[in-house]
């Protein structure tokens, strides 16, 4: 099992990556991890900072994807760039998944053009595990697509019903559809339509479930499309992130709130960790040929290790062979 | 200056509303304030429970709008309720102002029927005034409008900016269109014909905003259609809800936590309150030819009265008619 990590995606790289990789040699016995980028600043780097490389292998990338940078550079001007060298050679079996911490546009469109879609497939979809103090849910679509049609929304509810089984073990997953409130009919014609089809898709589909019932763990799946994901992952963080900000300054405020930080610091930093979006390994490319995951441009060695990890759940778990054959079974259904 | 409340809006109704008018005599004065709603009912609870409310004057109307009802029920089965009573008496300027706790559905297409449109307002808005530390902003819209055309969107930005100006004094307002980045290009055509709209609309519009930067007090305006607003305010709502429940059940874990939890009890409350949705009053239904506020359907008797002074404040900013003469210059422009 090989997980190949782009040294160069994330705020903190390579550093941050390579500690990562080095970490997830203790946490994660029986995975191999290999790197693709630029040699000579990937060892500059391990020099600098004392860290022991030796064991790992070191795929050759000249150039580096920035966050500023347009997508489409992953396949044009940049396509000798970190994250399309470990595209290309994860589509050549060279490694059994791929990590970035990297720019996710580029991880999307590279996935789709250069790992290439699972057969029936319309859209791979990016997925982030978000937590819950029930658990993890997986949102789907969280940001790929703006604009689906109600097709998609099915092919993303399977997709993440069968991921939330095959690898994070949840029995039968609960599914839902993101709508503006839990009756049938409620939203607008892609709602109407995609809630008929998920109905009809052989998964454990619960309906329509109001944003607001979503951070209380609802469902262990929330199919939506790209747009209405990308804005509840984003509320979400940042409703969390000002939360936890004002709470911290409430603690600072005078000596008597900083007494009760003390008595009280390990149950808030436990709590912080339920609210932890690097727990979970981070995002999934779902309906490409091989696991991608992306994890956050902030992620440190911590959150680099539980990536690695996931993404070597992903490979061992069959999943892609799963999605495929539940889509072509799908299809054979509607052919009738 | 009289303000209509409807009596029976709300899980607490008429309780909490005769309560609410009742904290209105003192916290607002200048305010008169008078109720709709069976006056039998009405009386038997203020005697049952020792309020005097002999100084509030009671229109009457047979029948109430529940949770559970369709919003169309506000103009057919239902339409001598408290609801549709109100906002015809309002309409035949029997009041400067309506506000109810009750059904939001049949609250807005009430309006929108009863009272009507101002003039050249293709769709009116649902607007919460929503809570960040930094203070209020508007969302528009909030929910009444799943399916927009760009120009809806323009007018939202428009009503929200004379809104937070005329009746929150904020001087020039900030206002931004939702979206998943904060490129001018992001998006799909909706959002990519909105954006062009808003710039050339003699407001204060900032461009793009991510979701994430919402709850920090971004602008104070954020315009969205009203899928997205309802996902955007229940996301709030969800989040900041199932945050504040953690953290209470951490402090109630054990002796050295309930010690700490008396220390900074009251920090913590002033902070729940920064984001009480019930403080600035609630929604405003934005685009009919008078003012209709709509406050949380679990309003007490303290967010009842903010309410009724929201209402008021509304009345007599003259918002209303700045929005019908900017509208008109648009227009006016438009045809040039």
């Amino acid at each position: 099992m090989l997980v190949l990590v782009d040294a160069f995606g994330g705020d903190k790289a390579p550093l941050e990556v390579l500690k990562g990789c080095i970490l997830s040699l203790s946490e994660n016995p029986g995975i191999d991890v290999a790197l693709v980028g630029n040699e000579e600043k990937i060892n500059k780097c391990a020099k600098e900072n004392g860290l022991d490389i030796s064991s790992f292998k070191i795929f050759p990338a000249q150039s580096e994807i920035t966050m500023n940078d347009e997508p489409g550079a992953v396949l044009k001007e940049k396509k000798d760039s970190s994250i399309s060298e470990g595209l290309r050679l994860l589509s050549e079996d060279n490694a059994d998944a791929f990590v970035s911490a990297g720019n996710s546009g580029a991880v999307i469109l590279g996935s789709t053009m250069i790992v290439k879609r699972i057969k029936g497939i319309s859209r791979p979809a990016f997925a982030p595990i978000m937590p819950t103090a029930a658990g993890p849910f997986m949102l789907i679509d969280g940001g790929a697509n703006v604009e689906v049609r109600p097709e998609m929304l099915r092919q993303f509810g399977i997709m993440g019903s069968v991921y939330m089984e095959s690898i994070l073990g949840v029995k039968n997953p609960r599914v839902v559809l993101a709508n503006v409130g839990t009756e049938d009919h409620k939203g607008g014609p892609l709602q109407h339509k995609a809630f008929e089809l998920l109905k009809t898709s052989g998964i454990n589909f619960l309906g329509n479930t109001e944003a607001r019932d979503i951070p209380a763990g609802v469902a262990d799946v929330v199919v939506a499309d790209g747009f209405t994901g990308n804005i509840i992952a984003k509320m979400y963080e940042g409703a969390a992130k000002e939360l936890f900000g004002k709470i911290k300054g409430v603690f600072y405020k005078n000596l008597r709130t900083k007494i009760a930080a003390l008595l009280i610091k390990k149950e808030l930093m436990e709590l912080k960790q339920y609210f932890d979006y690097n727990r979970y390994g981070g995002a999934v490319v779902l309906g490409v040929r091989k696991p991608v995951l992306k994890t956050h441009g902030s992620a440190n060695a911590v959150a680099v290790s539980a990536v690695i990890r996931a993404a070597a759940e992903f490979a061992q778990s069959g999943a892609i062979d799963i999605i495929e054959k539940k889509i072509s079974e799908l299809k054979g259904e509607e052919d009738k």
